[in-house]
């Protein structure tokens, strides 16, 4: 029933019986571990618990269960105790992690390990907070998905090499559980990307028929376990599209490529340059200290800071073709692809109707008093002066004060409220940048880049 | 009656004795030899006929009526045979002019001479062309001006004075009957004022309350003697509110400025650069001959060509700030100021959404086969690609055949398709074109300019 590539593919990303045994055998150590303290009920979740997960994947999730009576605090107490004595035990290390409340993250046996504290409640629709509605999904997958295993499979490795692979706020694209659900739903890989070709925004899919609720966002799968949630929420437009126009190339032209992109060598120093200067625009960066929080924290803080910026430059007269963050290790970059770095000495500067006696008059007899370049005078019905422009510099507008008022994040604003560097053209590039650099400058949909690797 | 400032002004355009006698004498004797040839009726029109002349005014309009059932070719020979007769006896040269239909042009004892056939009709409803209402105009404004002679003289002298003067389509102002019309309606010049200082857009003015038609021009002076006309049609609601603004100006502190400008020194070539220089502005202009028709035929096609070159100029990335048209003896000029001159090689040029299917594939197939410098990409869930920038340097598009196909007037096409040259910065000066470059870069209101000359 697999093509012959998709055959090739599994062949690929099936988990190999060694490392399945390797995998579950710490699983059942850590369960045991923590059923035995007698505190709390332990439980494999995500992929591994449901059997799709991919080769090489070696992440493990634990949930340890508690009565829902427990007061949060005591939860959090009890639970982070009891998996850090787990950690402690088993692990070479373990640090404290957060989502939505803490947990703890070790290294056990060579695997990453997330050890998690809930809430054992009745049903989806009780639940105190996300994570209590894991074990529900678990279940849901365990009970339907046996048939279709190496569909997931396919899906998830179709998809991560698509660059739409991940529910996180960089992604935006395709949690895990969502692609168990919509192959449960079209009951299969291969039906699922012939649907998939002629998807359309406001798609909507409800496999347990009890929607309770509305949703605005583009792609709509009501989880099978709570009927309020739509679990592709966290996919945006475009990855909704970048994945429907792979489906339709995939179609049209089967080929392990889909599957295993050929990496991007990212460009030399030398090779940026040479594409800057062929392309004639302008590249400005504002690079600040990355905020010492998790990316889903500060990637939409970025987002938010970017739009400011870019609207910024915009209403100052410099047109912006492309905008991109980039969070890094130690700095943060907030890139801009300008058409013009600067602008001449005079601004318009529109004033209100004619007509409006009093506040024409009010503007006319206040310009009059200053220095402009021309004006008032009247075009359309309005007044206008023209005046001296406050940056005609792309640079000097961004490492200005006004900088700091564009409705940046939080934490982005602590961050430059610091200090911001502003960068031009070459100095945009380092070594840790260069792979995003050369996407940002190479743009295009991920199905765009495998037609081009195949004729290479 | 009038204000101190008001009488040293009438002192100054009140026409003389000496002068009055000689015109009325000079139009006295033509009408006497038109209406000896027994074959029309003469009758003096205009300015001269209702006593609102402003002295140096030297024109005279003699209008030859005819019978109404003289068919139009008879009334054409005969009425320029009578007038080419009348011109050769008392004139020293004359000529052929043509509005709506031809007439002479003379001049006769260094007065210019309008000797003009049309029909005598029985009412202002019956015209056949506009000429055969001016006799209707005449009478009616005879009738009713006497108190208010010296209030027309103000006010003409005030709008010429303001550059509003005068309904061809250069000025786009009032005309002398509108003039009239204004004081008959508002009983005077200064109430006139007092009340054009709070006029807003679709001012409605009905002398003979019967009004037959309703229109959409900022100003409208039903015509008494015409129920369908707006005698202020040709006014534009830049110069409309010129007025407005010099009404209100002019009640703040009047002066004589209002009636007599200082004069505008024009730049020198040398004035003109450092002025250029300073507003960091890229002028650039479309120079070809002028084509042989009268400005208000030429006028309006050099304004239609100018906005489709401006257009062109948008779309092709290239930010317009201002632009004006000028008509030369020899030569017309387009003119442009621009914020940019020159455009990187990189151009966006945005598809269709990506959920349109079969019209995305399209788009993205051809576009994948074709040079480009980035995409197909997806951005709001369209498809973008970035391509090379047909014209990177204004100058280039400007002389490029594009500029043929942007809705041209007919006479300006023919003149272009001869040739046309691009002009860049210093190169747009000409001492022909000195006055308008001038006023072009010190862009301001009439008012603006009488204060500012008050300050000087």
């Amino acid at each position: 029933m697999k093509s012959e590539v998709e055959e090739a593919v599994l062949g690929r990303i099936r988990p190999r019986p060694p490392e399945q045994q390797e995998v579950l055998g710490v699983a059942e150590e850590i369960i045991g571990a923590v059923n035995l303290s007698g505190r709390a009920e332990a439980m494999l979740v995500g992929s591994v618990a449901r059997g799709t997960w991919v080769r090489g994947d070696r992440d493990l999730d634990i949930f340890m269960l508690y009565d829902p009576a427990l007061p949060r605090e005591a939860l959090e107490e009890e639970g982070l105790g009891l998996a850090r004595d787990v950690a402690k035990r088993f692990g070479t290390d373990w640090r404290e992690k957060y989502a939505e409340h803490p947990y703890i993250n070790a290294t056990i046996r060579g695997m990453d390990v997330d050890l998690v504290p809930c809430y054992r409640v009745a049903s989806g629709a009780e639940i105190r907070s996300a994570v209590d509605r894991t074990p529900f999904h678990t279940r849901y997958i365990r009970e339907r998905i046996a048939p279709f295993v190496e569909d997931v499979l396919l899906l998830k490795q179709f998809t991560k090499a698509g660059g739409v692979y991940g529910s996180d706020q960089m992604t935006e694209g395709f949690a895990g559980y969502l692609c168990e659900l919509l192959v449960l739903h079209y009951r299969g890989f291969t039906p699922l990307v012939e649907a998939a070709a002629r998807w359309r925004p406001g798609l909507f899919i409800d496999l347990e028929g009890h929607a309770a609720k509305s949703f605005d966002d583009p792609m709509v799968v009501i989880d099978p376990v709570d009927p309020k949630r739509n679990v592709a929420a966290s996919v945006s437009i475009s990855k909704m599209f970048a994945f429907v126009e792979l489906c339709r190339g995939y179609l049209a032209a089967p080929s392990e490529n889909f599957f295993f992109p050929p990496p991007v060598a990212p460009f030399t120093l030398e090779e940026f340059g040479v594409e800057v200067a062929r392309r004639g625009t302008h590249l400005f960066a504002v690079s600040f200290e990355t905020p010492p929080f998790i990316p889903d924290v500060v990637v939409p803080q970025l987002r938010r800071s970017l739009e400011g910026m870019r609207a910024l430059l915009e209403r100052s007269g410099f047109v912006v073709n492309r905008a991109e963050e980039a969070m890094g290790e130690e700095r943060c970059l907030l890139l801009f692809e300008l058409f013009s770095r600067e602008m001449p000495a005079v601004v318009r500067h529109i004033g209100p109707p004619v007509w409006s006696r009093s506040n024409a008059e009010k503007f006319a007899g206040k310009w009059r008093e200053c220095e402009r370049f021309a004006g008032p005078y009247i075009e359309d019905g309005r007044y206008i002066v023209e005046v001296e422009r406050k940056y005609t510099h792309a640079a000097d507008l961004l490492a200005s004060p006004e900088v700091l008022g564009v409705g940046l994040g939080k934490h982005v604003k602590k961050a430059m409220e610091k200090e911001w560097v502003v960068l031009e053209g070459l100095e945009c590039w380092s070594p840790e940048f260069a792979g995003f650099l050369t996407t940002f400058l190479q743009k295009e949909t991920p199905l765009t880049r495998v037609l081009r690797a195949r004729t290479e």
